[in-house]
Parts: C-alpha cells; structure tokens; sequence
C-alpha cells in the first residue's frame, strides 16, 4: 500500500531502501507474519516460545521481503509469495539457532542469547522443528521446482557452515576459500529467495536464473560488508557489537587482507590471538590497528562493491518497474550501511 | 537374493527376523548403502567423515529396511523405495546426531561418541546437512504425497524431542505423556517408513493406512523395549549399556510405572536423582532394584505387548506374502529382544 507508507514515511526512512520496500509490501509483510506466527504454533509451549523469542529479536527480515518483492515484480501470485516467504525466514532462523550451539572448550561471550537462555538442546530442536516447519509449507505450495531450489540451498547451507567451521582458525585460508563459504552459508539462501518470485510467476527459467544471480551476488556483498563492520568501529558505538568473528577465530575478508600483507610480527599476532585462539584485553583493539594500517576494511568494501556490481547487472533483467528500482537501490544501501 | 542368503545363513540369523529380512532383501539393502555413501559425499571433508564415523557405528538400519518391505510386500516400484528408504534412514541419522549435542551443564559421560570426538556444532550442522539431503532425494523421488509424509514425520519428531527435553526429570509426568513423545520421537518415523510403502505402489489410502498403523505400533514397542532394557540386565552385561536414560532424567516407563507404587523413601529417592539430578554411585543399582520390586519392568513389556498386538491387526490387513510373515515376526523380535 504505497499510498499508506508515504503518509508514514519519515526522512530516514526515505533512504533506507529496506524500509520502503517494505512500506510499499506491508499488506503482504503483514501476511507473511501472521503465517509465521501460526506455524510456530505447537503443542509444546518450549517451541512457540524460544520461537517467538528469536523472532521477536528481529533482524531485517530481508529474505522473505526478497521473496514477495521478486514475485510482484513478475506479477506473480502474492498468496504463494506469503506461504514461500514463511518458508524461506524459517530456514534463516533454524539456521541462527543451530549457529547459537557452542562447545564446552568455546567461549561463551560471542554466544548469541537464545542458547544462553535456553541451552544448546532446545536451540537445537527447536530450529529443527522450524526446518521441518519449512519444509511442510514448500509442500503445501506444492511446486517440486520450489522444492528443489529450497532443499538444494538448505543443503549447500549447511556444508557452507561446516566448510567455516573446519577453516577456523587457519591461517591459510584463501580468499577463494572465503568466497566459497560465504556464497554457500549466506549468498545460497538470498538467491533460492529472489529465484522463487519468477516461478511462482511462471516466468522462463532466463529470469528465475537473473534473480538467483541477484540474490546470490547481493548475499556475498551483504556477507562481505557484515564482516567487515565486526572490525569497523569503536567499541563507543551505540546498537553494535563488534569483534565476535575476531573472538571466534573466524577468517573472514578484513583478516585476509591484513593477513596478506602483514609482517612478521602481525603474522606472529594473527597466528597467537586467531589460530592459537588466545586472546588477552587489547587484542581487538590491536587487530583493529592492523587491519587500518593495512586498508584492509577499504580492500573488503571494493571486493563487496565488485558484487553489488554483478548483483545490479543481473537485475537489469528484470522488468522496468518500481520495485526493480528499490531492489537496485538495495544493493547500494546493503554495502554502505553502518550495522 | 535369497538363495545366496540361505547359505550364509546361521542357525543364529535363523531366529532373528530382521537378519532375515535383510537377507532377503539383500541386493536392494545393497543399493540402498550405496545411495547412502553416495549422498553422504561432499566437498568439505569433515561431512562424509563424521556421517560414515556415524553410519559405520551401525544400528540397526530397521528403517530403510521397513520402507523396502512395505514396497515389496505390495509390489512397488523398488529404485523408488531405495531412494525413499535411504532418505528415511538419513532422517534418521540427523536426529542420532542432533541428540548428541550436549550442554555445558551437562554431565558427559552419557554422551555418545560422534560428539564427543567432532563436538557440537559439527554434530549440529553435518545433521543439518544429512536432513537437508533426505529432502533432496524425496525432491527427486518427487511424488508430493510422499514429501507431504515425511515433512509432517520430521515436524513431529522434532516436536516429541522438545517435549522430551521439557519433560526431563519432571516426576509428573503421566503414561500418557510419555506414550506421546515416543509416538512422536519415534514411532513417527517407523510409521512413515512403511506408508511410504503401498503409496509407491500406487496402492489405496487404506492399504497406506494400514501400513501406517502397523509401523506406528511397531515404533511404540520398540521404544518402550528400548526403554525397559535401559534399566534391566546387571552392569556385567557385555555389548550394552545400561542407565543412560537414568542419569539423563529421562521419565520412561519403567520410572513411571516403579512411581506409581513408590513409598515416601522411594519418592525421595527418584526426587534426588531424577528431578534433582543429584546422582552418586551405587543410584543406578538402588533404581534397579527399585523398578524390580515394583515390577515396573514386567509392567512396561506388557505395555509394549499391548502396542505390538495393534501393530499385528493392523499388518493382517496386508496381503499374504512371506514378508508380511517377516514383519510379523519382526513385532515379536522387538519385544523380546535383550539389547
């Protein structure tokens, strides 16, 4: 409802892209949650409830407003849109719970709350009850191309999540490594998002295939830029926490860059507070120092520039309408935001 | 093949009907651990590690086995069921994995061996994996009616294990709440092993009814046995391990029933140990002779008697056929059973 969103628009909204996009969808965001909030529903009261919790902590709900923007973009059917929506957050969330669950050996400050609140068990089954939640509204969408595209990036998820679980900590690690898990951990989700929208519509598979290229290449410039913000910033700054990629040993682009270039002093300090994982007060600051000196923040944000180039080509496929334009516009906000 | 079966055969495999089963239904076992080894590959190599270390551990493998015999038995389309079974039995494995995972607070010595040597999060997100994997060969089985089956199985397990875990030393706990968690957490996916059955022989609701019905009951045996045996037999018992449900808190039935009859010292002592979880040596012999002096263990293979006889009416409305005489026999195995 345009009309209704630019009543309640303010300035800052006006340049948040996320933010118009959903004011222009917020009938069918409305549907989307009402949708999730009913199939979290469970006899069991542990479920809806360290659901609901995780749900309500929020996050941008950027995948399913992928999902509904690239089905009206093709005048697809809205109804679909909402279900498959659901669907896609409900990986996405089954996915932050299962990343909650930590080791004994693990630090337990980088650890995100709902495992701190609940424990590593209920984090666990619980996400899996929304993957399978997933899954049984794909069925009832009922389109075996659907399930295909969402079965085939859960499963490229979850070797992604491995692939970084076994790169942590190791200093040989390559950007081409890099590439790879994020494309598979983050990007694989946003493209089967924005790939669903053209076959919900009955398009080709030439436009499925442009959407699927968007999203991929939006997920890794979204990816690059969240991790180049966990090293950018002083701890002063106010609704962000930075420094848990560096707690947990994460090899992520920052690093990467600083870590091709470094001497052999950084080396000895990357090898001590990353590989070794023995971390003192000031180490944080002290990576921070060294990924400035190197550039290494810029270097992250050129190599996220480079994607969003791909991501806007890609969308150039798509049809001229308005919500192409906020899906463009998308892309610029994604690696230019500050959280 | 069962001529080459017959020869290998042992006066021991004689009597046990599974062995029988999966004799006869050698080559199609066969295909089925290729489709297994096949699905479990990965480029990241820490995946086909932990899940071969997993499949390597064994078990029983009685649910792909039970998805092969429900095809047969009704003549059905047997690469389907090979493909059907192995995605059950990757199911399967998700869920062994996902119980592994453990809490910090957590004592670790009941803990099972996967976790222990690649610890949590791979446990976690090589179970995402396997459960990702499973969808994908039902994607490429494609009949929506069979996804539709084992998307609701892999919503109610994952619903019966947090029930579970709520219940976790919780002595209120009544019969019928533990009949329905280990409906859901385990019955569910024997059920829907077997009703995928006559479905891919394109066969009547009924028959898949009946076949749900068989499976279902079958499951609830099952579990109750399991449940007995964990408290039954002395610690010199060779090739089992007993107690784990113990000092976990699990409320089963041998607990429950042993409660029912309990004086105020019995009370007491289920109090510190179950719901207090204030376990010291020498509990597991008290609780065993506890549950002996109740009776609580006859009391529980009744229960499960009484569930194995609604899994043989239901099987008598399949058609003759020497597997359905297997499958009978199957039902008495698992009750009288001694690991």
């Amino acid at each position: 409802m345009s009309s209704n969103a630019a009543i309640k628009k303010t300035p800052s909204d006006a340049i948040n892209p996320l933010e118009s996009l959903s004011d222009l969808l917020q009938e069918d965001m409305g549907k989307v949650n009402t949708l999730i909030l009913k199939n979290m529903e469970s006899k069991v009261p542990l479920i809806p409830q360290l659901a609901s919790y995780l749900i309500a902590a929020g996050g941008k709900r950027i995948r399913p407003l992928l999902t509904l923007a690239c089905t009206q973009l093709y005048d697809g059917n809205m109804p679909r849109a909402h279900r498959l929506a659901a669907s896609v957050e409900f990986i996405h969330t089954a996915t932050l719970l299962h990343d909650d669950v930590v080791d004994e050996s693990d630090e337990r400050r980088g650890q995100d709350a709902a495992n701190l609140i609940f424990g590593n068990q209920a984090s666990v089954l619980v996400g899996d009850f929304l993957f399978s939640r997933s899954f049984q509204l794909m069925v009832k969408d009922g389109s075996l191309d659907i399930l295909r595209i969402l079965s085939d990036a859960a499963a490229i998820i979850a070797q992604g999540e491995v692939l970084q679980l076994s790169m942590t900590g190791n200093l040989e690690t390559t950007m081409d490594d890099y590439i790879e898990v994020i494309k598979a951990k983050t990007a694989a989700l946003f493209a089967a998002a924005c790939e669903v929208g053209p076959i919900i519509a009955g398009q080709e598979p030439s436009a499925a295939q442009a959407m699927a290229e968007y999203g991929l290449n939006l997920g890794i410039a979204f990816q690059i830029t969240d991790d180049a913000l966990d090293y950018a910033g002083g701890q002063e700054k106010i609704g962000k926490t930075i420094g848990d990629d560096f707690r947990e040993g994460k090899m992520t682009a920052p690093v990467l860059f600083a870590l091709e270039k470094a001497d052999a002093k950084e080396k000895a300090f990357w090898t001590r507070t990353i590989k070794d994982k023995n971390q003192k007060d000031g180490d944080l600051a002290e990576a921070q120092d060294i990924i400035a000196r190197h550039d290494a923040i810029n270097l992250s944000m050129a190599l996220a520039r480079s994607y969003a180039k791909k991501a806007r080509l890609a969308l150039a496929e798509a049809p001229d309408h308005n919500i192409r334009a906020l899906l463009d516009d998308i892309v610029t906000f994604t690696i230019e935001r500050d959280n």
